[in-house]
């Protein structure tokens, strides 16, 4: 419904705890940000058989307390999925679990993998059968399919055949192997709970079990959890990392730490720089809730101005909506938020939200803003203009949607119909997240600056959109 | 789940226009935080027939396309009722659809008749048959009986029969009647959309379906809204006016304007006042969300303090929830709550809350802080202690659970285990919603004050909770 | 779907066992065929309160463990209910539950009152409220208003104001009342079970729970079902009575013993009856299943033709069904009856059904049966041609959708492509169910023969089928 | 519930209707009786893309109008599935989609492989993976795999290396394969539907949609039905067949052709055997409904006894069901069957059913009989007594659950409390079956004799039995 940036999944795992399949139906309860198209856990039950359950909905509707006693044991991992267009099937969602050579195995996977389609080709000529649309498969018939003579030197053999961005849970009978990609794309963090190991995507799972956070796997790091504890399998270390600077302007939990920064941190200071950036005299700083609240915090206190919470949000909005017939202005943004039109009528705002992708919703809250009687509106964006799709793992729009792509700042602007408008800079973006090392050699800004890891792949979106725009005609 | 007194129910209606039901629909969508227990509407049908449907549940989930598709015509009035110990079941759900003498009717109710059940033994004895334990059923009856020859009249009648709070609307083929008690302890306010009219119990739900507040109906008003517009059938003006000033407090979304104040404004104010009685050396204010956020706002202006969203809620807790079978310390709050440690570490923090009832969700806020490593924690509470049950509507637990009727302020401080502890003062909390007249013979404090209206209903609780006592040893 | 008169409902209720309602649901089960359209028990719970679960659907799909769960208690009545036109809705469910001046009370009812209307007007203009369009709740009103001190006379009362066809249950905290009309219109039994006691519409139920039938409650009799045993409250003989003979035809299973006659040995009696009367030529007897199977072994014994179940069943043909866009021959009776083809083709045939309603689907049968191979197909009725409304508590169509009523037997014929017909004679029919007395006094024929039980009745049908005319133009 | 052996599946398919899926669900609707554990349907859907949806449940509760329209095109199969033990998971459920290197298809797949274990160690061991425990999963790795250049060749290909029992269906974006094994265990017929084509397992699913049977597939054949029509793709006669004599004794419906014969004659054509075989002197005949029907009618015709339904069954047994506290005598078969006691008291009774698996049920029958007053009850089964356990994709207890292998008869008679008992012999039931060639070559009666096709498979029983009676002391 909103015109945002899609994460496309959470992986969470637990091995060593008489009830790990609730434990792994909590932790994605606090996931349920990152997919809420499917939800699914893999246990290992008695005698060493994977059982698992997986449907179509939210975490708390998949499972019922009946679903979750049939995934009974001490070892189990977990996944939630974004709907991305078009793939929206049963048979996309995981774990994907499967018997193989090397035993039973079930699969969760946060990421997206570049070479693909050219894998999936590979492994049909050569007799592989496919149940699922979705890339994750792929990690399963690589396994299936290695010479290694163990599980462990399969997923090795498995992992040196893929490109592109990965965050893995693999369940095996005894055992637990985490991975990350060599760019560490996205995140996975390790945890312990009493004697027990955990894995997730961000910490704000952790919080929930109460478990601590150990570490986080290192990029091109494999790790196997096991009975005798945490054992570091290989450390591919790749010459530069390419953690998704998204985590933290959009996807994560505030209440997590992702990439060793604290995330409500982190967007705090991002609003501080943009009021460096982009200073306008207001009376007020107000943000997009909840995108924007902590960019709009950091805001506020570096411009001095108060902090006003000028739209609410409705708590209880769902999935289904019966919009009615005869049509409402600004209908669907009504419905999540409204203006509370004491704390802006005549008031000059500062508007911060994190990112502008189609422009459309933020146009709608500008109108909403001024029919309620703000007599300006500055919006600040805490992170550059989005021009670039995604190619490892985010759900982005094609590249001539994105209005920044096309549109150049002044041409927003008046689209969506703001007083001013700043976005933050990419360099005061990466600022934020500096700890010792210089984060443009840790930091993937492709979505912002088009500069992909490979070259080649910058070329690829022009030459695919233009064969798309020919084919449309 | 949390520790909050509760609203018992919201009240919608349209007037006028052909997709009224859908529009009930959206309003009843806006007013849900009311009343989660049961969702119900009624519509004038083909040749007047009024229909119904409602069910247990949420709006969103009750009301498919299907449904709504079955209520057609372009009068309608809905009702979302909120769950009360003992009282759940469909038969309370409402609105209240009967034939009678005075024709087919549907009544929808928002409040609670303290001579409720005096009538119904009365009405009983003449011969009456109930089919609810609600209250809001003596209105069908009294009007069923009334010697009045036509519906207003009867209305009139029924209206000079029962005490207590009501917000009310009256279906009818031709109209809908809407009125509120003489002390106008609940609200309802009258809206235009269009040639349309429409009530509701908050403002909020108007800005959802694009219409404008009109007035709200004033206390002991009572309206008829007609195809030739909106009527003044009688205006009972009473001695005093009794609002509920919890509305204020907790109930009403902030962005609706109830009793002719902000809610947002309000809320604000009672932090500043909050801040000026009860200071305190700290580095942050932090809400307890979302309830605690604009009294938080308004403290950390007064005090000069930063605000900070130290507490994140997580918005995917949904009705079920499967605990883990190892006890998790807090769990409970948990899985709304989690603190963001970066944020809240060696810090000092006055902690906002707008009320405490039994203390229980405080302790494990706190505690929680303090586990996050918060270094002194120090409640404030924008609103008196409580320590009365209402008996106008809203859902309290006896007066020996609120933890402010049997423990000094000091022994709470300690129970909850927070650094020190303050609450609003009733003067400071009247204060803030003061417009033109003195708000001590405007609005209800009886919560705070034990001062009910009739001073036989504060013996009453005592008696009553003597008797309790007495009956459980 | 099918072309049959339809019951309206079925009763039953057990006293003084600790699984009540489970039994109830139970007895439900077995009398589903009466009534598919909703289901509800009422127990009394403790402390004497009644409590009760309805719900539209089947028995089995309405009644879960859990749902049965919340009604404890060692007294329970239910019933089943048959959806007519026009009034499903789950308001219409039973039983119905109030609160009276004479306590809680439910009340299972089945049959018609022809003074309903009446009655209903009356009871509005004293103020009376109605939630349904049954007429079953015209019981709860009149006791309700009675003068009776107690409830024993308010039901006696209530019932000298009703007149028409009712076998009805009442419940009350310590008691269980049962009642049959004075012309004993609708079956109700008694029953034992152990020390417990039972009542139902038909003595199949029984079997299931393993409960022995005791005897008839009798036409115009209350008994009160107690602690102590059971009392005869009153018995109004009248000067005749009107068992409705339909029971035997059509509506009770073959398994019940239904005013004191075995239904499935009456069945076999009309057959042979019907082989006397009219004999034909013929290789086979076939029944429709499953309605003509005992009258089709009476008459394939009487006429030495071999009986052979030449049309088989579908077992699975549930509610919903999806037909197919481009239509298919005599689609609809293809889904649940499929004829053996090997077994009919080339034969004469003769086919029983207990009645013909408008005639379509014994055409379709016939089709389908020639379409099969059958050589000849000549149609035989085990009852008399059915011209007339039902009054008395069966959903029957209009007059003129009756095909008997304005069609001659050679028309009827000629209709349904049948190579013969013959229906049984009104007196074949009554002489079936002769036990000592003379059945003509003993049972109503009116569906056959337009003679109800006052001369008004059948002029009614005239006058109103007329008016109706006139209005359709 | 009941005890009797279980078919495992139904395949149906249409080629050529614009509305495939429909036909195809009234199809399995018809098939029902086949499975009733889960119901899927893939269709060829625009661009050649092949779509399913399937579930666990009914046919009429899976498949919605919502559903269907999910599924267009107008080339089809379907599948239902009987659960059997430990099975029961949506993964097992048909048709398996899957994309190979020949493109994508779906298979539905009735029987069981016996090399099956052996088949998909071999191929995990090539690095195949599985997403099920069913068998049927194999064809499709055998296809994806075959070094053939097309998928005709690789489905020739996989069909050469399958030993066992199969009716197969494979859906390609342009044509449906239709197969059975050479042995031809299992049904297969091929239709016509005006210029559609249609395959299914069973002749009654033609009648319902209103198809004409065009001829049986043949054993060993493999049959492409395309836009040409239908084109044999190979024929690989084996020596002889092994047709599965218990679709004739109890799995297809009445009302098909089955191997060639009517099942309704077939069954008459047992009883009447069986009454030469074993006669005795009694007053009635009377079914097992519905299974020892037409058996039962056969019984009686030769042994000139009258056939009564002493047995009634109860139409509305659904699949939950809620037990009383309290147990009542035989209550698991009362919910089912309920004896009409006026027909059957005082009469010696020949009881008939087709087959005695454990032996549990038929002694609750026996005993509700003389319960209801019968004074003999001689049992009559129309099959052979049944010893050993099936092979070929029939679900059977294991050997030793069997009554027949450890029993004498006389042991059984005394067991289920029968005065006499008697089964068909084995010539009498083939003898039954004969058309022109000798039925001793033609079907297999391994379950009666223990006479598998391979002499080690026998042997293979006893030392499985008697390594699990080891394993389970």
């Amino acid at each position: 419904m909103f015109d945002k940036f899609h994460d496309e999944c959470g992986v969470f795992g637990v091995f060593g705890r008489p009830d790990a399949a609730n434990l792994v139906y909590l932790g994605l309860y606090a996931l349920q940000h990152r997919g809420q198209e499917s939800a699914g856990i893999a246990s290992v039950g008695p005698e060493g058989r994977i059982l698992s359950e997986k449907e179509m909905g939210y975490v708390a509707d998949v499972f019922t307390q009946e679903r979750i006693a049939r995934l009974p044991g001490d070892v189990a991992i977990g996944h939630v999925r974004y709907s991305t267009a078009g793939g929206s099937m049963l048979c996309n969602a995981q774990p994907i679990v499967a018997g193989t050579s090397k035993g039973q195995i079930a699969v969760a996977h946060n990421g997206n993998l570049t070479n693909g389609d050219e894998l999936r080709k590979q492994l049909e000529a050569e007799g592989a059968i496919f149940n699922s649309t979705a890339d994750s498969e792929l990690f399963v018939h690589l396994i299936a399919r290695s010479k290694a003579s163990d599980l462990e030197g399969a997923f090795i053999d498995a992992l040196s055949r893929v490109q592109g961005a990965y965050a893995v849970a693999l369940l095996a009978p005894s055992r637990i192997f985490a991975a990350r990609d060599p760019y560490g794309f996205r995140p996975l963090v390790l945890g312990k709970l009493g004697d027990a190991h955990t894995i997730s995507s961000e910490t704000c799972a952790f919080d929930l079990i109460g478990a601590e956070t150990v570490r986080e796997v290192a990029a091109g790091e494999i790790l196997a959890i096991e009975a005798n504890g945490v054992r570091v399998v290989r450390h591919a270390r790749g010459e530069r990392e390419a953690r998704c600077i998204f985590e933290h302007v959009y996807f994560a939990r505030p209440d997590s730490v992702v990439f060793g920064n604290s995330v409500a941190d982190v967007r705090q200071r991002f609003g501080r720089q943009l009021a460096r950036e982009h200073p306008v005299p207001a009376d007020i700083v107000v943000p997009v809730p909840d995108s924007g609240v902590f960019a709009a915090l950091g805001y506020a206190q570096e411009a001095g101005l108060p902090f006003q919470y000028g739209l609410v949000r409705n708590h209880y909005v769902g999935r289904t909506f019966i919009e009615p017939k005869q049509t409402i202005r600004s209908f669907g943004v009504k419905v999540k938020l409204n203006p509370v039109r004491e704390l802006v009528a005549g008031k000059r705002l500062v508007l911060i939200d994190d990112s502008i992708v189609r422009g459309t919703t933020s146009k709608k809250i500008v109108r909403m803003l001024k029919d309620a009687g703000a007599s300006e509106v500055h919006m600040r964006v805490s992170s550059p203009p989005t021009s670039w799709p995604c190619y490892y793992g985010i759900d982005t729009p094609r590249r001539k949607e994105l209005i920044a792509s096309t549109q150049s700042n002044d041409e927003i602007r008046e689209f969506i119909e703001a007083d001013s408008l700043g976005y933050l800079s990419e360099d005061g973006l990466l600022e934020a997240v500096r700890n010792d090392d210089d984060p443009r050699s840790l930091y993937c800004t492709a979505c912002f600056s088009g500069k992909y890891l490979r070259p080649e792949e910058s070329e690829a979106v022009l030459v695919a959109e233009a064969a798309a725009s020919v084919a449309s005609r």
